[in-house]
């Protein structure tokens, strides 16, 4: 079924992607079902992600490759079965544009955990069409995985929230943060700094910002930080121990100091990893889970259903994330900058014309 | 306050004690306070746990020291401050024999996870006291920590329960083990077997017992696994990929394939270590928890109340160990034994004397 619009993007060639190398040009998106829904990107959020697949670290991306899974826009063609969403229609696509739909996690809402996940980009849907990211104009993904984008809450602060906020924001809420609880949150970075906004928002009583340095401290304890440890200090861990309910880490270093993590864990704690290491995490001893009755988990992004009910949070909570919005046509820049760890807190690539038209 | 009993036990007296060097004499039990109780026993079950401490495994031990913390019999001395034991009862003392009673652990029924936890074996009490085990024919212990033997349950039954029935216990009842769910069980030994038993006695739908070898699978089918794993078969962990919600792993080599048992897990599931190797626990990828939302933790035997929610729970199922009753007087070749693997599966020791004179 012809469009009135092509599909182009930031197209990574091979690994050196990430080194200012992406190149803009067209692509086929996936082919078109009754089920699918075209958008007009407005936003896209730039992720870690984003850059291990450029350059292969998780493993040989499938090139051409176009990055970016926190999409907002509208929708400018909806399939004739999709029921949720019409034409002109904020929306918004996270990290997942795939599943079966009929497994026993797709039938429990926690599509992320099914084995046959597509991914937004660098994935394959089962026709065998690729999946291209939000680094583009245009986006045709599966209407399951779009969902609608509440009032209050801006197309550009909805973006990062769609990968980078839901991967933070499930593991705090799906494990008990909210009042009576000590929550610490390792990194402040992207995703950090949305651990440090939800915890806040939800009410615990003790939001602890872990970083490596004090060069954050001040701007965690803005998000909502109302303690901050700088693990370069020594002590840290004895200092702390104890005192938190439950720790999401969002820092992806195989160096990462785990034991010392777990030190911080109260009786009966938990510590959940989001942050993906390339390489295996430390080895440490069992008597540190055993001994103090812990848990250590890991969490994978969100459902539809989770995302919806995070952006519903966010606009009841009035939480906004800190973003730097820029324009889309400087992607191979952004990328670079973001490499190079200078965002603060989360880089939103902007299509100007699309948000233009959007403001009109 | 004296009394008519002398307290007297298998000492172990440097790290050969587990090569037939326990040497039986008097010890002199903690200082008696009126919130103790004296224990003439009449059953101590063999503990792993026994034999790491004689030989100094998990760290220098306070020689001389009397081992057996799996310890059943009467009480012939009862502290003015008991309200929950009286003279005759039929009581038994599990691994712990101490804690504050003061800390937000032991007011939420955790004294296990207090962190001034005595041993009931080379551990101090707060009065410098050193603790003594149940390879002896007297144990004198702070109440709180000996809990009454229900009718139903023999005290040769009852004794093997208190430390090992607990430890797999407390990790299947408080991880939702039951009807509706699929558990496996690493390890059939003295720790497995009872949690083979209680799986099946809380009605799992499937219990699967994971070993190396097929040496106990007849055993383990018995005990009521309904299904057998051998990790020495290759394929064993993609063959039976994700099939199980929980595992209890109660081996304790550093050498665990423990990514292959991670693949077992279905989403969310939960694998909880309760043997304690001496070395850290191999490394692994985070993905393996990240990609299905799964945890890790460990659980550390379980408090007074649990364990006699155990008893009752054991007389209610007829649930009955697995046990080999053997002679006090043979206790250094029993500990031989026990090195070298040969319990089917708990050993007993017995006091002959005590457990003829309580049944006559």
């Amino acid at each position: 079924m012809a469009t009135s619009y092509k599909f182009q993007g930031w197209m990574g060639i091979d690994k050196d992607a990430t080194k200012g190398k992406m190149v803009w040009q067209e692509y086929e998106p996936k082919t078109w079902t009754e089920d699918d829904v075209d958008i007009k990107i407005t936003h896209c959020g730039v992720c870690g992600s984003d850059l291990h697949t450029l350059r292969s670290g998780w493993g040989q991306s499938l090139y051409p490759c176009c990055v970016g899974h926190e999409i907002a826009g509208t929708a400018v063609k909806v399939g004739r079965n999709v029921k949720h969403i019409k034409v002109g229609d904020k929306v918004g696509v996270g990290a997942q544009s795939g599943s079966c739909l009929d497994c026993e996690q797709c039938a429990d809402g926690q599509e992320q955990y099914c084995t046959s996940m597509v991914g937004t980009y660098n994935g394959k849907y089962s026709d065998g069409s690729k999946s291209y990211g939000g680094y583009a104009d245009y986006c045709r993904a599966p209407a399951h995985f779009a969902v609608k984008i509440p009032d209050g809450l801006s197309l550009a602060e909805a973006a990062p929230m769609l990968c980078g906020g839901i991967t933070v924001y499930n593991p705090l809420v799906h494990n008990g943060a909210g009042p009576g609880k000590k929550v610490g949150i390792v990194g402040v970075g992207g995703l950090g700094h949305f651990g440090l906004l939800w915890a806040k928002a939800l009410g615990c009583d003790e939001v602890v910002a872990i970083s490596r340095t004090n060069s954050k401290k001040e701007d965690a304890l803005k998000m909502g930080a109302t303690k901050f440890i700088a693990t370069q200090e020594s002590g840290w861990n004895k200092k702390n121990a104890r005192s938190l309910d439950l720790i999401v880490s969002t820092v992806s270093s195989p160096s990462m100091p785990l034991a010392e993590y777990f030190q911080l864990l109260r009786t009966s704690g938990q510590f959940i990893q989001v942050g993906a290491p390339e390489d295996k995490i430390p080895a440490f001893s069992a008597f540190a889970l055993i001994a103090k009755g812990c848990k250590m988990g890991g969490s994978c992004i969100g459902s539809p259903k989770d995302i919806s009910n995070m952006l519903d949070f966010a606009v009841k909570k009035n939480v906004h994330p800190i973003i730097q919005v820029r324009p889309l046509k400087d992607a191979n820049q952004v990328v670079i900058d973001m490499d190079e760890g200078k965002a603060r807190y989360r880089y939103v690539l902007q299509n100007e014309v699309h948000a233009a038209e959007l403001k009109a």
